[in-house]
Order: structure tokens, then C-alpha cells, then sequence
């Protein structure tokens, strides 16, 4: 009898039901109908008032779009609003793109009272197609100029195929953080794949924040790219717009507020790979006893990415040999030593197969609606989690008709 | 009007008709059933006969299957044999693995008359499950003791989920080189996707063979990878058997070597691509003006291994964005200046979209067997292609009931 892997101890915390990005003392928000999409009937434009400090990361991608340049230049930074319009990228646009950002930023600005440097863009939706600007700055200016609505309805307003809105807020010692996500999991570059955007209820400084958002990425949004590609638009901002006493790392409220920002981002980031294009499944990865923990970052996003463990996952095949392939395509050293768990049934101890391990009971295992996949290496202390989707028939499906 | 790109000038030179591992003269193969795999009804081990200097390419994976790492002590060398086993790959096997290969080397050694280290082995299949010794240690010695198949029936008896046998020969001045490959385009580790081996009718040094299909391989074998991964089983090997003098890089016969080479490899690596799991179409992709000719290729299979262009095709959906996504994801630079055809359709200029481009023409075009991506951006020289095909819900299918 083989005892399982343990399963590293993630940080967690109840969250606010229904709550989001109005769950916060200050965040407010806007919505019109551009429309941006020509056959979109439903709000797509959304303004996001959070006046404060912000930080954020956006795709490391050399094709990254307009607005995330612009979103770069300014964070971390005092900012008023973060402007989002789903339908549209703005990405591939070539220099219209960029003066499409600054007149969006101006017009939003004046109906804000401040200045177009405080007003952030964000845009997601098809590539190469410029901006109907006439629709979209109707929609800014009526979105800006009544901000009472709510943060689910905003969270809809941003969403492309996502099938579900996505929010999530907590309270911790009295801070709240919340935000909204978009995304369908899968890469897509062509729908922009992911935005989020959090606040919080905390006063801190700009280089701060930037450092708590990029750790936080790191095991969270960055987790679940499913293909290790970002797309041209991928962004995440987080707004500290508290007016009490400025709070710093070394201080208590720090933990409870770097605790919240991360229990938001995990829990949005989860639901964009549970929303997965076709998916069924969440893969819930995750690697221990690598040399350091990027690596066991890295390793575990190698399996949740690999589209035969994915298509895998989705027969409820447990071809664990796939999930070695994955490990060794990528180059992670002393797999003669792995030991390896499928949704739950060891199958691989020191390098070699688990004499009869029960198939049967793995694939059983594999129906159910998170499947875990543990790999154990003896390479140092690293540990690292990824989470990602099946490849079903109906992504094709999806990607293969969505434009025609 | 904007000019077509163009398109590199590829070497090629007329396959012979039918040919393949048995048109070079001194090479040649027997079969036999195991059976492998217990469901098996046709034979599913070849020793493919070939004494003379070979050299070749393995896996990087640090998976890699104890076969690959025979070879790859073994490469470049005097060797006697190539024993190839279908249905089971030897991989994830532990220390159990590495002595069935030689095992395998000796029973073969025994057969030939020859040392067991005159004997390379390569095996494609299921991960993780030990090899039938038995039947496969027969059939080596029936394989080995008739040597008189055709190539044809080797190219099939190495198959696994490959919908057709793929061989190819050439003759250029007086030098005969042939081959054949087994692989269903799409990467699959579990079945150890691409195995190549390929003879010519010359002699020559191990070290400048090795340095040959190192070179071919990264414009061949290495260009049609589609989701970049290699296998746990990879393996690419060239049998220089000739008997008259020996020939050496400079020599005009030496060109016409490697010509025959890379046509014989092009033609076998893009056949792969063609018999991709679920596939429908070739694509072909180009790209010029990179820095180098290293960082071309690199492009070339971030397009070719797109999960989205990949369904975009499939769907004939010009939908040409998710091509800049993919360029940008790998960190290409200089897109603001890329230009861009697909399916011969101008999509791209200077960074910009072409206004008023011929979607439906493009769509139109993207329903040809052979589809064509080419990019130009304006970095340097450098010229590299790959090679891949649509994704399909077929492929899902195939590998979410593989082995369920």
C-alpha cells in the first residue's frame, strides 16, 4: 500500500456570496451597449471607477494590442477607471490601434473630470479589425456618466464565449477584495482570452501592489494558460482604493489583504479553466520535489497543456504515460525517479509502473468534476500547481465556426 | 496590388515510383509478428537490415524511452541493424526497460552474426507497460533469420495509428536513398509518435553523416513537431552502406547525397504531417526576413502548432489574427511591421490589415488540400518553413478512446 502525495496546502478563505468588484467600499462601475460587435445585443462596454493606486501585468506577447501598451506605460500608477469593451481587441490595428487607445482614454476622462493618464484600456474580441469608434465612444461616455451598475452585470458586459459571468469577492480582517474575469480557459488568442480586474479597500504604495500582482500571477492567471501562450491581450489589474492609513509588506493587514488579493485571483482564474471551451473537467496539477518552485510551476503547466492529456481526460482514458511525455517534452530532469498519481490511483513509484494499479478505478475517478493529477519528484523542494480543462470534440467545434 | 510573398525555393528532385528502405541497393528487412500488442493481427516487428555507418537523431525528451538511449550511445557508428518493434514503446518502463533492449540487441546480435552493439532499437507504442519478451524475442529472430520483405511491408509493419505506410526514395547522379517513417502528424507520446529510417548507397565518415542529418532533420523531422513536444521515442537514423569510395562534404557527390536526403526526409516528414490524426489538410507555412534562419523555423511552428489556426483551418475560417497571436506568444519581434498571406490571400502589410482583403476568396482557398501561410517580416535573412494540419473533433476522438 502506497500512501498518496501530499497535496501542497493552498491558502484559502470563505468567499462573499454573489460578491465581486461593488463588493468593495468605493469600486463602482458603468455598462452601455456599443454595440461593438455589430450582432451583440447586450452591454459590452463597461466602466470600472476604482480612483487609487493600480497595478497590473499585461501579455508578454510581441503582438500584444494597443490598449496593453498603454495599460504598461501607466502601471503601477494613480488611476481613475479602467475603460473595457468586449468585441473588439484592438489588436493588429497598426497605428490607428494606438490613436483609438488615446481617444477612448480622452473621452473618458472628460466625462470623469481627470486626466486621459488615469484612464486604463482594456479590449477583447477579434483581432485585426479596428475599433468602431462612433459606437464605442457613445458607450464609454454613457457608461462613464452613470456608474450604478453592478459588478455581476459588468462581469457579463466584458464576457466573449464565456458561458458563465465571473466574480468572486472575500473580507479578511476586515479588507475586502473583489473583482471579475473573463475568459474561456482554452487559448485564444483571437478573443483576446483573459482580462480580470480586482480592488481592494487598502491604501498601499504603487511598487508594492506591482510586486504583490506579479507574485500573485505567478500562481494564479499565470497557472492556467492551458496552451503556455498568452494572447494578445491578457490583463490583470488590481486597485488598491482604501482611503484609511497606507499599509506595507511586514504588516499584519498586509497578509489579510495579500491573502484576499490572492483567494480572488485563484478563484477567478480557476473558473475562466472550468469555463473551458467544450470542457467538462477541471485539471487540478500539481508538482512537488522540484529543484525550485518555478519549475514545478512549469512542470505542471506542461501537463495541463498537453492536448493528450486533455483528450485523455476527456474519454476518461488514465494513459498516464501521456502525463510522462508531457514532463519529459519539456525537459524536466530525474523522471527516472517520478512518482506519479492519477486522479487519486498511484501508477508510478521510483521510475516505474505500480504493479497492478487499479485502471478501472482511475477511470472512474476521471468522471468526476475536478480530476488531480500528483507528480513527486526528488529534485529539491519546489512545489507548483496549474489548472486546466479537457479537449473535447465541441473546442474544435468552437474554434473551427466561430468567425464563419 | 501587393506582390505575393515569396516563397523560398525548397531543393527537390522526382521520387522514385513505389521506391523506398529496399531501393537501396544492400538494404534490406524482414517481418514478423509478435504479437505486440495482443489485439494485433498483421506484423508488428521489422529488423530493417542496413551494415554500414549509420548516424542519427533521438528524442530530447528526458523521458526518453531506454531504446532512444541505446541509440543514442551508439550514434554515429558501425551497425549491423535496426530492430523496430510497433504497439509497445518501452518507455516509463524503469530498469526493467533498459534490460529488455538489450536483450533484444543480443537475441538480434545472435541472428545476424554480429555484436549486440552493432544492433540499434527502436520501439513506438503504449507507455508504460513492460514489453512481451517472449513474443518479441521470436519474432527479432524470425525477423532477422528472412531478411527478404519489401520495404513496403516494414513501412507497414511499423505503423501504429498511421492511416497509411510512408516511404520514399530518390536517385541523384548514381546514388540511390530510401526510406520510411511512421507517425500520424499530430504529437502523441503515448504511441511514441515518429520513428524514420533511412539507407543510401554510400559510403562515408560517422562524423560527417551525423553532422548531415542533424542539419536535414531541423528543416525535416523537426519541422512538423505541431505542438513542439517530442516524443519519449523520437528517432530519426541514416545507414550510409555503401561499398565504393568513400565520399566527404565538398565532394559533388556529397551534395548530391545530402540532396537525396533531404528530399527523401521532406517527403516522409510531410507525409506524417498529411496522416495527422483527424487531418484533412496540409499546411505549409513560410516564413522570411526572420534575424536568422533558426529563429524562421521557430515562427514557422508556433503558426504550425496553434491549436487555434490549427481549428481555424479546419474550419476554413481566414481568421488570420490568431497567426499574429501565435507569432507574438513565442516573442517574435518586429510585428509592427509584419506582412502577412493566408491561403495566398494578403491579410497583412506594414503591421496593418489590408483594407478590403478577400475574405471569401482566402475561405475559399483554405478548402485545398495543401494550405499555405507565409510571413514576412523584416528582421534579417532568415528563411524557415514548417509543416503541420487541422484540427479536428476526429483528433479528439482518436485520442480520448485510444485505449479506453
Amino acid at each position: 500500500m502506497i500512501s498518496p502525495l501530499p497535496i501542497p496546502t493552498l491558502p484559502d478563505a470563505p468567499l462573499l456570496d454573489g460578491g465581486g468588484w461593488t463588493s468593495v467600499p468605493g469600486a463602482r462601475c458603468g455598462i452601455a451597449r456599443g454595440p461593438i460587435k455589430p450582432t451583440t445585443r447586450s452591454p459590452d462596454v463597461a466602466v470600472l471607477l476604482a480612483p487609487g493606486v493600480a497595478a497590473g501585468v499585461t501579455t508578454r506577447s510581441t503582438a500584444a494590442a494597443a490598449p496593453c501598451r498603454w495599460c504598461r506605460d501607466r502601471l503601477p500608477g494613480f488611476v481613475q477607471a479602467m475603460v473595457v469593451n468586449a468585441g473588439n481587441a484592438n489588436a493588429s490595428t497598426g497605428p490607428q490601434g494606438i490613436a483609438d487607445v488615446l481617444e477612448t482614454a480622452r473621452v473618458a476622462a472628460d466625462a470623469l473630470g481627470c486626466s486621459p493618464d488615469e484612464v486604463l484600456i482594456s479590449s477583447t474580441g477579434v483581432i485585426g479589425v479596428p475599433l468602431p469608434m462612433d459606437r464605442l465612444l457613445s458607450a464609454v461616455q454613457a457608461a462613464a456618466s452613470a456608474p450604478s451598475a453592478s459588478g455581476l452585470d459588468a462581469a457579463r458586459a466584458i464576457m466573449t464565449t464565456d458561458l458563465v459571468a465571473k466574480q468572486a469577492a472575500v473580507r479578511i480582517e476586515g479588507i475586502t477584495v473583489g473583482g471579475m474575469a473573463k475568459g474561456s480557459g482554452m487559448i485564444h488568442p483571437d478573443m483576446a482570452t483573459m482580462l480580470a480586474f480586482v480592488a481592494a479597500d487598502v491604501r498601499v504604495a504603487p511598487d508594492d501592489l506591482q510586486a504583490l500582482v506579479a507574485d500573485v500571477a505567478k500562481r494564479t492567471f499565470n497557472a492556467i494558460t492551458v496552451d503556455g501562450d498568452m494572447s494578445t491581450n491578457d490583463t490583470l489589474t488590481v486597485h488598491a482604493i482604501g482611503q484609511g492609513p497606507a499599509i506595507a509588506p511586514g504588516d499584519a493587514q498586509w497578509d489579510a489583504f495579500a491573502r484576499g488579493v490572492e483567494v480572488v485571483c485563484r478563484t477567478l482564474s480557476q473558473a475562466i479553466a472550468r469555463d473551458g471551451e467544450g470542457a467538462n473537467h477541471l485539471l487540478a496539477v500539481s508538482v512537488a520535489g522540484a529543484s525550485d518552485d518555478a519549475t514545478a510551476r512549469r512542470a505542471a503547466r506542461a501537463i495541463a497543456r498537453s492536448p493528450l492529456v486533455k483528450s485523455a481526460l476527456h474519454g476518461h482514458d488514465p494513459n498516464w504515460g501521456r502525463i510522462v511525455g508531457a514532463l519529459g517534452a519539456v525537459g524536466v530532469p530525474g523522471l527516472e525517479r517520478l512518482d506519479l498519481d492519477l486522479a487519486g490511483v498511484p501508477v508510478l513509484r521510483g521510475g516505474a509502473p505500480v504493479g497492478g494499479w487499479n485502471e478501472s478505478q482511475a477511470s472512474a475517478n476521471m468522471k468526476e468534476d475536478t480530476v488531480q493529477i500528483t507528480a513527486r519528484l526528488s529534485n529539491g523542494a519546489g512545489v507548483g500547481w496549474a489548472w486546466g480543462c479537457d479537449l473535447s470534440a465541441d473546442y474544435v467545434r468552437i474554434n473551427a465556426d466561430y468567425r464563419s
